[in-house]
């Protein structure tokens, strides 16, 4: 069993009307917390494995809140911090159908974005950890955020610590002033094991694969071609996801290592409950199969399992047990009700 | 851009158990309001478009909260009467897969219902508006409301205000002594653009097409025979349903000009949120389409696509925006969260 | 029409996660009532039969509650003791997609599991009764509970009332030092009527079908065996179940009676509800229509159009019009709103 | 003990918002039923009195709803019709602080209203039956229900079944052609016990105290009167209500006998709860322990408790038991936890 | 009757944990809008003047939101600018008993903070208009809302509109590197009326009155230093207030004129349910009497009776009519329940 | 600062209906967790210090949400033992004006009241402790809990670990064949700091004080008696309730030391939100006024300050920090928003 893995990043307060209800039509809000490296903290810590979150919260009322949820998944919170200042925050709207839902951000300005380096004692925060998670949603929030980023690989990378690097691009952040594109590059440079969604690659380390998006070629050529680029890399998973409504995806990954190429099993989900953290599922699950020496293809099939639960579980984290992961890797019938 | 479209019709409170609960197990309802021209009126109004809504409500606290409903929407409520009088309501359980939905109407007797043509300044309602919108459920509430329809579009074609009429044919209302088949063909005479569901024109006009019913054979000879039917018709629209479950419907629909015959996509709903008031969404659209001048397939292309994105939404109206129905005419992939 | 029904069994109160929540997620849970009996009871009474159910509750403010859940329904609560102890309770979790709901029982040690054969009165307990029915969850709760299921059915014999059973075995009862295939032969052979899921003959009785587990070929070899080993049998009702998902299960049934084979409609819901009580709810319907003679090719389609709208309702009983079955029997067409 | 009591009157659906909130802000109502007679009937029936309530419902599944009510709380339903029409509905608001509560009706036209005293069977009715309670309103609401009054009140003491009057003045109501001070003495004349609110004598029978309304020699005078100018009456009630804000209410009442006068013990409410159905409350109580026996005192301390503790509970009917009110009786000091 | 009233001001969403409950319990928001100027805005509405907010707001849903929630109460929003941004938030905890309520503010950085004058078409914000109406929490928000708030009194005097300055001082806010008293003097002599809470003139304006804060004497010394200190004032209204606990309060306000000084009745809530915006409801019901004519004694009364209503409404704004507002002003009983 | 304390004893889920609805009229609970010693936990954690709680649970699901409770607060979890068996429950109607709220315990065969002493790493359990505490009701539950307290007790004194010892008399536990007055004198000399009620010394230790209960003559008799019998007290405090309705309570404590006998203020609650765990939150709000060094005096106040502020926070625990507690202890006018 794997020692500690430590994560770095946001917790917003998530706002979500009830159900399928719009943001213009609601009269309240589900709240809930998440983000991007969180969500994995959370889930590695429901796994097991005791996981540390490093972030900044405000002092007060939100921030108590905040770490309450931290805490009930038992999360260690010892390296968090307490600024004045504010709670990122997003929104949330759930699609429905043909309706594609959509997240309306509130947290430029958090005291996460203000975090600095400098303030975080990277003994404390990596003690005894063997593993280090972060995503390009960090260094997509603001010019602390990228440094934060930067250096924290480093300080893992010093300690010998595993670093796994999630691309996360999302387009609609970025908006200090560098591209990801700039960015991304030397932070992949200092990882271990990458993980990347459809259109990653191109967008964040101007890689793609060649043939169709998508397919096998495709996905095994992409993977080649980051290896050759990035030498340090021991893992590199490419996920593929395909929606026909709100409801209905599909979902496999492939996952290159020094020693082969691994394709999931594709699940076809029909009835999504909750899709937010779907892909921090994936990258928690991996991470445990990989960490706990499961091998290549179990760790792949063990991650494509969380990220299929997931879609299953309220809120943005996976709340589920590894027995429960392993019970879908297993089975080839579903939905029977356990009495 | 159009001007003013004016809607006339009875506003009443929906009452609804949450979620899939029956009516008898409720212990609480969810409350909104709707009717066939409000919901015209709301969606068009959601689009951007000045629309106004001609109704009576009830003095006092429901009048109150349903014009809260509507001023909500941006409706202009300035030919609304206030009377001493009841509300029309009606209670609405929920369809869940092989079970069907069910409405329970409470709405006789309504201030809406005794409401006399003599009682509008008729000058007033039009001012401005050069679309007109109401459908066959108005007068098959009461005699004072069939002369409503009648005399409203008159006084709309007097003024040279495009008249739309959507057939709407409810066997449970007609219940003041007369027959839809007696009142609804001199009203439809009245019309520049009618709409019908698939059994409506049979019902309301003793007309049919040849060939199975649903079939592009009989949607094209229905609608040919209505045009020689009635001479002033410059559009006439047939909307076809399939259902297979109460989640599960299909739907498109047929348009005829004087210049061509135009079928729109197919859309297959699976999660159906809400099924009210998605004809009113059609109707909505394809008036939006029409009177914004964008050309008959793209008009039926936009009230097509407001249909399909109205079965995701909660209440009898539909909150959507042009830009989001215009994202599904374009789109051929769905359920993507945006973010 | 049949003259009483009467069923044993505990009745247990319900708890639960609103929507899909996970247990460890809860903060607040749904509350209903239910039992295998008592579920029976509950739909033979919205059926409009007279239905008297034989139980104890314990004295006080449960108790009271759990009456008001049997008397809403119109259930006979004449022959209900209240004692002093323990309501069983079970807490469930609802599935979602991929993910398996769960139930977590607590009910040892309730006030019916210590229920003794000689506090009720028979005679009253059976006035006006031609039908009895119990399943194999009782006599799996204790000894005290398996004396009784044992007793109550001779009692009934003696009475020339006809003795249905529903094996339904759950491997999770059955705590008590006896295992079901040491029990329920005995019982089965107090039985005018079995009913059996798919493995439930195997593990009570030690009889199996022949080839694959689930055609028809096993149904009919499977009760004709029944038929040759428990001599009294009538009828012997055998259901088949394959879930693909927690919304998607497909559901057949059995019947042979002396006289033939017969094969019911297969139901494939997409957007299941609530599958609890599901089969409470066949068994219900197939009494109603054996016990109104409607002969046992109608009284199977009866039993699974009653299972399949089981399906939809909320709770563990099925809160449905025999209008409503045999609409379902009737159609072939789904999910049309109703007004 | 009593044997069986019946009361006849109208079942309305109550629909109001959550908490605190006003009629125009809810976008949810809270459901239960209730109405004078009905409220009485399930007072009664909660203190273990076989009791039958006598009214009509509308067929369908709003009655079927109704039914769930009633038989819930266990109350005889045998003499209960279902026609064809609507359920009699009333929306509230609760008040708050200095803003007052406020009732909208909704009632007109209910099956109820339409109810002929032809169609009731008066044996079945009053089987059994040794006392019968009507209120004021049933002869407010139409004509037909004014007959139905009288007959009801008349066929009561043609089977010497002991008759209660509560006059229950409502102004808003009588919208028929009729005031109640022409019909209610005649309705009097028919009882054996009145109750009455402060300004009901005045009102429906021109009937007044001396001195200071309210005071002592003001109820002893009024109640004198009254048993001067009914001759048949053997208990007259008056009860007194002061309110200094929405939650916080004091309440008295005074009853004579032919043998004496008695004042109850004043209960200072200070956290109202829900005040409808208070007033009914002290009905069933008093009607508990003068049917009980109990005698004069005893009876009118057990309708002042009954009426004290039903400003606790929710809805508008007395959901507590004999031995809750005797212990407020008993008691001198308030709100300890039980445990 | 007076023509248009405006207001100008920031529009929050707030965010609320249902019921009691603290932020760090709470898993849910009830939402709604609110702002001081707003408040006042929604409240003349809701007596039915014409009122005008001006504002600016996101575009996007909560944009969206924000204006159903104005246009739902019959705003007219024809001034309101939607600009790309952040809508100002606020979460609020509801005091219980001992325990205080609590406001965290997450309005930093908000679209109207960064509002400026010139991008408002004076004209058209005030046309039809003979009130406006500003409080200190504008020129608290920033440096362009200080400039926003000069500039709007300096445009409306130069219409010959009314103006009235609500000094609204709150220590927390005040952020941006000015202090109240170097900012609000200026801005009061831009005001004709100036409505006051205990300490709000000491210190925004260092004036303060002789003897006991909260005396007449003190009201009486204080407003007459004012109308010495700001010659074109022509009312002045200092409110007083006394807390025991959060549902505990008792209020009441002195208004001084150029011709008198007037006390309003005291009002002693013991049940609050909302005591947000009870200060705007007092200006509300003030600047509805004086812009009504009702003359100094009356208006102040009118508004001490709004505000009093206030304290039983949710949300921030005053959802009552002119008529309550005038029937707990002529009453001296409360609380009883209207039907 | 204290180091760390340790409470041990049995967590409970807490089933209560919403509001003031009651047990019967539930159709959903809301769920909390407590216990007496756990609250103390919880609150003690709330107050920043480091808190073990020791105690079983479930295996499973129900297991893993009572962990997330605990964790939630910040305890320390590591010394709580997982075992297969059932979970305490206990139902709670909340009261409402003159009705009593009352609880049911379902508690009976729980996990913890199997729990045996020997299964304790008591080393680990009082790692860094100078303070366990725990209540009268541990060895009320079972003889092994009972045993479980005194060794408990022993293993801490040995440790030179202070004892708190709350007698919390509840006559209704008791049930297995030993009476309190038996056990609770030898466990009370196992105590360096005793807290009882009104009645618990009479009723578990045969000592009363003299004069009138609740005076101050008395409980300095009482508590000066106590010092007498027990020599190895070295705090004592009393605490005094009196109850007027459901809502209303006044409560004070007595506290005696070897040196002194002081008297806290008196606080009267006119709006209780939740009565449960208010004398668990005087324990912790003294422990910690006692381990921090505060002095007797000012450990008292601090004690009933929080134990004020308890009655206004929904569930079991006292979800309040130092601070808040601190400023009900210097306040002397309450209820003011904090903004």
């Amino acid at each position: 069993m794997t020692k500690t893995i430590v994560t770095l990043g946001e917790l917003m307060m998530r706002l979500k009307p009830p159900g399928k209800l719009r943001l213009r039509q609601a009269n309240s809000f589900e709240v809930c917390h998440g983000g991007a490296e969180a969500n994995v903290a959370v889930s590695l810590a429901e796994f097991g494995v005791h996981s540390r979150f490093v972030t900044a919260l405000p002092r007060g009322e939100l921030g108590a809140q905040a770490l309450r949820f931290l805490r009930a998944h038992g999360i260690d919170t010892t390296s968090i911090l307490l600024h004045p200042g504010r709670l990122g925050l997003y929104f949330m709207e759930e699609g429905a159908d043909f309706r594609s839902g959509c997240v309306v951000y509130d947290r430029a300005d958090s005291v996460f974005a203000h975090m600095s380096p400098d303030e975080i004692d990277w003994d404390a925060a990596f003690r005894g950890a063997d593993w280090f998670h972060i995503s390009g949603i960090t260094p997509a929030l603001s010019e602390a955020s990228r440094q934060l980023a930067a250096i924290s690989m480093q300080e893992a990378r010093r300690r010998n610590v595993h670093v796994s690097l999630d691309l996360n691009y999302r387009e609609r952040l970025w908006q200090y002033g560098r591209k990801a594109s700039d960015v991304m590059p030397s932070l992949a440079a200092l990882a271990d094991t990458l993980i990347a969604g459809r259109g990653d690659c191109a967008h964040c380390l101007g890689i793609d694969g060649d043939g169709e998006n998508g397919s096998t070629e495709w996905a095994e050529s992409l993977t080649e071609k980051l290896f050759a680029h990035f030498p340090d890399f021991s893992n590199v998973a490419v996920t593929l996801r395909d929606s026909q409504s709100a409801e209905r995806h599909s979902w496999s990954a492939h996952l290159r290592t020094r020693d082969g190429c691994y394709v999931s099993r594709s699940y076809e989900m029909t009835s999504i409950v909750d899709r937010v953290g779907t892909g921090d599922a994936f990258c928690a699950g991996l991470i445990f199969g990989l960490a706990q020496g499961r091998g290549p293809a179990a760790a792949l099939e063990f991650g494509a399992a969380a990220n299929c639960l997931k879609h299953s579980i309220h809120g943005d984290s996976n709340a589920v047990s590894v027995e429960e992961v392993d019970a879908i890797v297993a089975a080839d019938r579903f939905g029977q009700l356990r009495r």
